[in-house]
């Protein structure tokens, strides 16, 4: 079973994609996707959305786990960051994967074993967890490889996602 | 030339369609995408998408038009309203309508004359200007003709949208 984890950002949005058989996790692949901040906003979005339209459609994941986001103390980084983020939820479940959201303290907690880890420290446990994503290529990839580490570990008991089947939309 | 105004909320998004001929505006419709509030985040995004797609493919806008956010105090409140605003930003991209954005202050003098109009002399002035909303369903639906309204004065002499044609996406 292929698990997309995501980490949304206007200007980077990390994503990684893991296999899960039973508690057996690997490695499939990373990245980050880009927008133009020279472009207006509509079509930064796009960029992401079009981005995570050809992760799916390449690497083929069947549910997809986001971190739900704290409020930052910026107001204007707040909103900008729910911009993304919009659109970071809504692109996986038009194409019919199921979106799941957890805390960071329990990815941290999944991941390193503490709630409180450092950013670091999570990265450096992806990369045991998961050797073959040493060329992951941003800290943004590494942190989408350890919210995709966390849905494999709890998507078994998760109720908070929605059970409806969404309508395939763009297919 | 049909235009599109839209007024975001994660719960409630308004719409409105005006016909502009020259300096002519008349009504064609307006409404609000509602989201059920207990169902997945995800979940409502989708259902603010698929709202505004059948809104898009029913009245055949070319051109939307979007207010500028304000930062609300409440974190979470600009949060949840930024999210919202990623999906009533993109999706009207998706579907090759060049997306504007005009500050609350421009839309209030267009169609009051003065920046620091109250909501209520806004929607009072959307009745006068089309005088065939009356039946728009709502405040938000009211607020959302405001923004055409807006859009019809200004999209002339608009520079700060993508020229870029986004290619379609989704048919």
């Amino acid at each position: 079973m292929r698990l997309l984890g995501l980490d949304p950002g206007l200007q980077h949005t990390g994503w990684g994609v893991i296999e899960a058989d039973g508690s057996r996790l690997s490695f499939v692949a990373a990245g980050t996707v880009n927008s133009d901040s020279k472009r207006p906003l509509a079509e930064r979005l796009v960029q992401i959305h079009d981005g995570l339209r050809t992760v799916i459609d390449q690497w083929e994941p069947v549910e997809a786990a986001v971190e739900e986001t704290f409020v930052n103390k910026n107001p204007t980084s707040t909103l900008k960051l729910g911009l993304a983020r919009g659109v970071v939820l809504l692109t996986p479940a038009l194409f019919n994967l199921k979106v799941a959201e957890y805390p960071a303290n329990l990815i941290k907690k999944s991941v390193v074993g503490a709630g409180h880890a450092a950013k670091e420290q999570v990265q450096m446990m992806v990369r045991v967890l998961l050797p073959a994503s040493g060329d992951a290529d941003s800290a943004d990839a590494a942190d989408a490889l350890a919210v995709a580490i966390c849905h494999a570990h709890h998507r078994a008991t998760l109720k908070t996602w929605g059970a409806k089947d969404f309508r395939e939309v763009l297919r």
